[in-house]
């Protein structure tokens, strides 16, 4: 039994974790570990917008970001989803992960200019980045042998960890909470520049990326994760969506994993962008459809143990004020991040 | 909004609260509050143990302890309830408080050489005390007009308190954990005394007695308790009894309260030893009955608000080692706190 805190980021606590030294966790799971060198991370979300059938001007977005992403500098590694937003919007991510900010700096210059910089017909772009010190941010895996989102570049997975299985986990995994209450400040403003939005955030904005991967589940553990513990997910995921602003949560996209040939793959994930760790953890503990969740992973993973096949993996991240980037260009008022400001005429 | 901790206890701390200052509880609950005057409480359980129908032996021993409550420095408030126990003893409980330890003190001394230092026909006893000093001890109450159990002996009640309706809220409502962990210390240890047998437990003892009371609900709001809340419960209590000791519960009692006639009232309450409050905090929090339980609840009392007619009551004490007291005479070896120490013989 490891702590998910690395080892060179253990530090004099002043404020304690939420159970005992000698807690044991009732299942195993695991947390990406980075190369000791990794003093940050990028994580960078690249949105394409429209309505109805893709225009070809989303089809070219979609292969230039790609073959971006391929060039000199480009990310470790990036996936692509799918979702409808509530404004009844297609939304195709491209989420690409770095772990050196000299190289993603380098990148990202001309690639912003080509995404948010210029018009394309039909479509709306957007970037959404964060680049935490890797003390603002933890994983959780379920299993350890198949890395996905930011822990695809990472060096390699820790051996089973003691945090987690209980409320106040995920804040216990966070380097930084060892001394830090990770308290949100300031309310989050909108930037014009010509037609691009941009939001400025605030200190400690938290993100969230929740997934699942049922592409190994057999009969009845397929069965009862497509009946039984989708629907649940889904009607969490569509609440924060519709009403989470009032609850700290100012965007969420439950995403479907699309497969290098466009379509829909066996995996999806939860992403959210909240105005506090705190917000999400009374979200998490205390919101029906949540806790059904976590209640049945609860009893589905001590049972089947490492016979499961269903796979369960988050990454959340507490970033710092200038660890943030916000950028929208065409995009409906209600956007991302662009919820979170008051009246955006777009 | 006030806080659960009394001012006079308020201390500099060294441990923090789970919650930011900020957070605002979904739905009101109250704490009692005691005279600044009172420094310790005293919660005393006078057993009654026997199989089948009641001795002449067991109906004496009612009527000699309630004479007792009753004479000089007597407890303040007492109550008495029953239950089966998981060997299939019937068991009475006479629970008795005071907030003056002097007195108590006087009070006991005679009725224990009666209780517990005489043999009854037929018939087992027992005494389990906590003198708790106030800091080491929480209630809380879902309405402020109806104290039960120490509340009882209370000056008043609170106005709605912030320290609730998130997991972490009993730990943040006891004032000692501003500053301590509240560890257990060392293992429970067996004293005979002849025929009576001792357990001298261990450092940060936990009791709790968590009790509801549905006299006034009526129509759907019964049925929806009947039907839905009470199974669940009795379902998370079996569980403690015949499992607990596994997890840290050492001893689950789950009581119908009694009324003055002997008849059994519309009220119930679970009491149960543990090892710490963190074993009682994992049980609460990742048990499928008690997660159930307490998400019914959350979104009962949301929903309902102030209409809610079904009362939820606790109280918890983490107890140093000198604040404890258990003694057995009679009794089959699983009974109480005996269960908590290796292989008696009776």
């Amino acid at each position: 039994m490891e702590s998910a805190i690395p080892q060179h980021l253990e530090t004099q606590r002043t404020r304690h974790k939420r159970v005992p030294d000698d807690y044991q966790p009732p299942y195993p799971s695991f947390v990406a570990r980075y190369r000791p060198g990794v003093s940050r991370v990028v994580m960078a979300y690249f949105g394409v917008q429209y309505r109805g059938t893709a225009p070809a001007a989303a089809t070219e977005a979609f292969l230039e970001i790609a073959e971006r992403f391929s060039a000199e500098s480009g990310p470790l590694h990036w996936d692509r989803a799918r979702y409808v937003d509530q404004a009844g919007y297609e939304t195709i991510v491209s989420v690409a992960y770095w772990d050196d900010i000299v190289r993603f700096d380098a990148w990202l210059e001309p690639a912003r200019a080509a995404w948010t910089g210029r018009q394309r017909e039909g479509v709306g772009t957007f970037i959404e980045v964060l680049r935490p010190i890797v003390a603002r941010h933890e994983t959780l895996f379920s299993s350890p042998d198949r890395p996905e989102g930011v822990a695809a570049i990472a060096g390699g997975m820790s051996g089973e960890v003691q945090e987690h299985a209980y409320w106040g986990g995920m804040r216990d995994r966070i380097p930084l909470s060892q001394t830090d209450a990770m308290t949100p400040g300031g309310a989050p403003e909108l930037v014009r520049d010509g037609a691009r939005l941009r939001v400025r955030a605030h200190d400690n904005l938290c993100l969230i990326r929740s997934g699942q991967d049922w592409s190994d589940t057999e009969a009845s553990e397929r069965k009862l994760y497509l009946d039984d513990v989708e629907p649940v997910l889904r009607e969490g995921m569509d609440f924060l969506r519709d009403e989470g602003l009032a609850i700290g949560c100012y965007a969420n996209r439950y995403m479907q994993v699309l497969q290098a040939d466009g379509s829909v793959s066996e995996k999806s994930y939860g992403q959210s962008w909240w105005k506090s760790l705190a917000a999400l953890e009374r979200w998490a503990e205390s919101h029906p459809t949540h806790v059904r969740i976590f209640g049945a992973a609860m009893k589905y993973l001590s049972t089947l143990g490492p016979s499961a096949k269903l796979r369960l993996y988050h990454e959340v991240t507490v970033a710092a004020a200038d660890e943030q980037f916000f950028e929208y260009l065409n995009c409906h008022p209600k956007t991302g991040m662009l919820t979170a400001v008051e009246a955006v005429s777009a």
